[in-house]
């Protein structure tokens, strides 16, 4: 092996996913190495905390407190920026590309705040960014979008990327609990953070819808200009709907571009899809992309989207990459080109749609509510009532023909001023994606 | 564009895949072109008859009748062979790829019959063969396995890989008519071909098997030296047993390694699948494909496996990747290392079984067969008897609890020696997948 050109790697942040890709990178060095006709060097790793005990033996002497002086070592090829955030993780990642070396990332909010300036530093200093691990953990779809469908456009993508509210909507189904209790249960166990609200609320998921928007349409859409709505509001009277109509509910990025007029939507909202599609059966952790191509069809990936191991895959997958075209000629991966294109306007985006209001129980108040919905020409499809848990009020559940988003939303806003209006209505599309 | 570098393709054989390339290839040429920084010329198309009328306009001085004039083309630097066969297939793979060229391909008969050999020609010329086509079709799977899964051992991939055999046994389950009936129906519609065998007996499924098992684990296992069987034999008895257990009836391709002791297994069988499985929702001529990491966990991909675009759409992106390797320093993949690993012995290849048996409608006929299974200590979990079509006969179908696949096998020898038991009976493993 003495003969072998060395690839130097160094760790920024040893934190779960950290700890994940030197562990592995340790255990599958032989094969990796006899793969790439190089030898794997884990050179230098930063930590917060050098006392800190930790899942994988580090000998000290390769121990910093540092991110910086691992990510701008002379000797250090790649750098894996693993340690979040986007203040000191944007200076590391830009130091270490502007000395011409490769970054391996799955820091998803930093790609969708800071991707072009990054992306640039790369271009200019003959560096890459790599960053399969940022979206859908171990699903290969970074690649699959920018390689594997690279003779497509994409007329749909929508997808489940966020673990946290799928193992949360999961278990809401199974055990008819509420979203309180599973939240809880699911902090106990680790499988929502203390701080919970960028899963729950979303924001989590629009931050990948962003990157995935960018590699399929070569456009940055930032989170703010989407519509971004999460699950905190799903109550088990959607759950039972949802089941009792042969639908799951999911919260969904959808990306659509309409490829006549070019028209782009992206969203982010809890969705009511049929069971029938293969993402409806995406359970717990798990997360699904469903990819329509207008060459290929639909293609659906699906595989553990976060956790240590399933990360760690990604990002070593990344590096492999990263030294195939280090060490054979630097290689650079096509990229999508950057341009505009126009938003879908939301007169122009049509579906049918499911609306839960908590009402008066008191006659004439789904006449109201008719009255209110007609005015918008939004047709009702079905109303079914259930009791509510409070005396006096009683839940309905709504269901309507096609109709656009501008119509339903100004039909909700005027149903909330509505006086037997408790309360925020609830509103879900109903895809019909398996018409795709 | 002028001054961008130029690459010329050629496509041998311009049937409905070579259609399909050129067509899509054509048609999203401004966007391939910019993201590769290079022009793109379909230079020349070899075909059987000038004279025909095809779907796409070639002009008629890049037509030719000879594909091997194609393949030595000095000008050209990329070819597409998509001619099929495994004799002239070959030998003009093997002048280009001599020539130092990059051959693409969709035929799975010769990657599975001649990887070895198409390797190391192009190892030595400094060449490169591309056949994400040859497996499933639209699915980027051959990419996930070599470089999105890098950092994984696999301890088990299962797929279904013929889009026949799951149209028929998707319409099988939902309309209830015979294998004959919807195999006719199928050849009219063009889902089937004229001569069915090597689609319905499971031999394209091995094929198929054989290049993943060479992707996932660097070793060749000829299709012959697998257990093949094909979907010919499945009736609606072992159909509606399926329905009532939740189960699906499925044509996988299985390959299993155990990560402890090396052992390798590789099959084609129709298999019953729990319907909790991505796989088991997989339908009409939809391809998919479970893979099991130890890194990752379980990934699942699913997308149309064969059919003019799909397939295209394979071919293109290999194109692309062979551009992207041309234009910027010849950078080679990382391949799979070559090396034997020991078989797993029937005797340790342990499932639970699922036994049809029709047989004479007599006293004593189950008594005998329980003693027959008893002998080869197979103990039967379930036994269920419907009424057959024919007078005086009886179908059973049996389920085992866990037993080894050598006493299965023997069981199976002894019963059809049964003087009540009529015919070959059907037997499919019951996977527990869901285990994994």
């Amino acid at each position: 092996m003495s003969d072998l050109p060395i690839v130097n790697i160094g760790i920024c942040g040893l934190g779960t996913v950290g700890q994940g890709v030197w562990k592995h990178i340790t255990r599958s060095k032989p094969k990796l190495e006899s793969r790439l006709g190089a030898r794997l060097v884990l050179k230098r790793a930063s930590v917060r905390n050098l006392a800190k005990k930790r899942g994988v033996r580090v000998g000290p002497s390769r121990l910093t407190t540092d991110p910086m002086a691992v990510a701008t070592d002379p000797g250090i090829q790649i750098v894996c920026e693993l340690i979040g955030g986007t203040t000191l993780a944007k200076e590391i990642t830009l130091a270490a590309l502007r000395l011409g070396k490769t970054v391996v990332s799955a820091n998803k909010a930093l790609v969708c705040d800071h991707g072009p300036e990054i992306f640039a530093a790369a271009r200019e200093h003959g560096g890459h960014y790599f960053f399969e691990a940022s979206v859908a953990g171990g699903i290969p779809i970074i690649k699959a979008l920018r390689e594997g469908l690279v003779a497509n456009r994409f007329g749909r993508i929508y997808g489940i990327l966020n673990g946290t509210c799928n193992y949360i909507l999961t278990r809401m189904e199974r055990e008819s609990l509420s979203y309180p209790v599973i939240l809880k249960e699911a902090k106990a166990l680790g499988y929502a953070e203390a701080d919970e609200a960028l899963d729950v609320e979303g924001w989590d998921t629009a931050h990948k819808a962003s990157i995935i928007t960018y590699l399929a349409h070569g456009t940055w859409v930032p989170t703010k200009a989407m519509g971004v709505a999460g699950i905190t509001q799903i109550a088990q009277a959607d759950i039972q709907f949802a089941r009792e109509h042969n639908l799951a509910i999911k919260l969904l990025a959808v990306i659509e571009r309409d490829l006549k007029t070019d028209e782009l939507a992206v969203s982010v909202a809890p969705t009511l899809l049929s069971r029938e599609t293969a993402l409806a059966n995406v359970n717990d952790v798990y997360n699904g992309v469903s990819v329509s191509g207008d060459v290929v069809g639909e293609t659906v990936y699906i595989g553990r989207g976060a956790g240590q191991d399933a990360t760690a895959s990604a990002v070593i997958s990344d590096i492999v990459d990263a030294i195939a075209l280090l060490l054979r000629g630097n290689a650079a991966l096509p990229e999508p080109v950057d341009h505009d294109c126009p938003r879908r306007l939301p007169e122009r985006s049509v579906s049918r749609y499911y609306l839960r209001l908590d009402v008066k129980d008191e006659p004439g108040v789904l006449s109201k509510i008719s009255a209110a919905t007609a005015r918008f020409k939004v047709s009702i499809a079905s109303v079914q009532q259930t009791a509510s848990s409070r005396k006096g009020t009683a839940t309905l559940m709504l269901t309507t023909h096609l109709t656009n988003e501008k119509a339903i939303l100004s039909a909700v806003t005027q149903l909330r001023r509505l006086a037997g209006v408790l309360g925020a209505p609830l509103l879900m599309r109903i895809a019909a994606f398996e018409d795709a």
